[in-house]
């Protein structure tokens, strides 16, 4: 589980990212709606934060959706990297 | 917000509570399928931890659940929460 310890973390980004720009909102925009600074929402759209329960419902809240939308999902991008050995 | 910040918490340990419970799991049992300190897991069912993405998954994927059914309707908990004046 550790070697895949990375994976939910790239796929809550690009999920992020996607609602964000469905939405037609900057990051900035985004974090401002959220409470957040740019870079942290910068930083979790690139895979590098772990964002917290608290920082998802505020995440979700700002985007209109349910917090589940940014998580469904998440555990299948390491079975899908697990199937190359 | 801010005076909602701690109520996804207390949804997020109602929801892991119930669905541990459901599989007949201990703390224990689920902690160490999910590679987690038993304490840890006590901390996220009484709301006292704000656990990560990657906590989320690993919890989830022990319990045999989509990270969504962790986390699914905890925005709403504030706004009941804020019916009340």
């Amino acid at each position: 589980m550790d070697s895949s310890a990375e994976n939910p973390l790239v796929g809550f980004a690009r999920r992020l990212r996607e609602i964000r720009l469905e939405r037609g909102l900057s990051q900035e925009q985004l974090a401002s709606l959220a409470g957040l600074d740019r870079t942290y929402v910068s930083g979790c759209e690139t895979g590098r934060r772990n964002a917290t329960i608290r920082t998802i419902c505020r995440l979700s809240d700002a985007l209109g959706v349910d917090p589940a939308a940014l998580v469904s999902d998440l555990n299948q991008l390491p079975l899908e990297a697990d199937q190359d050995p």
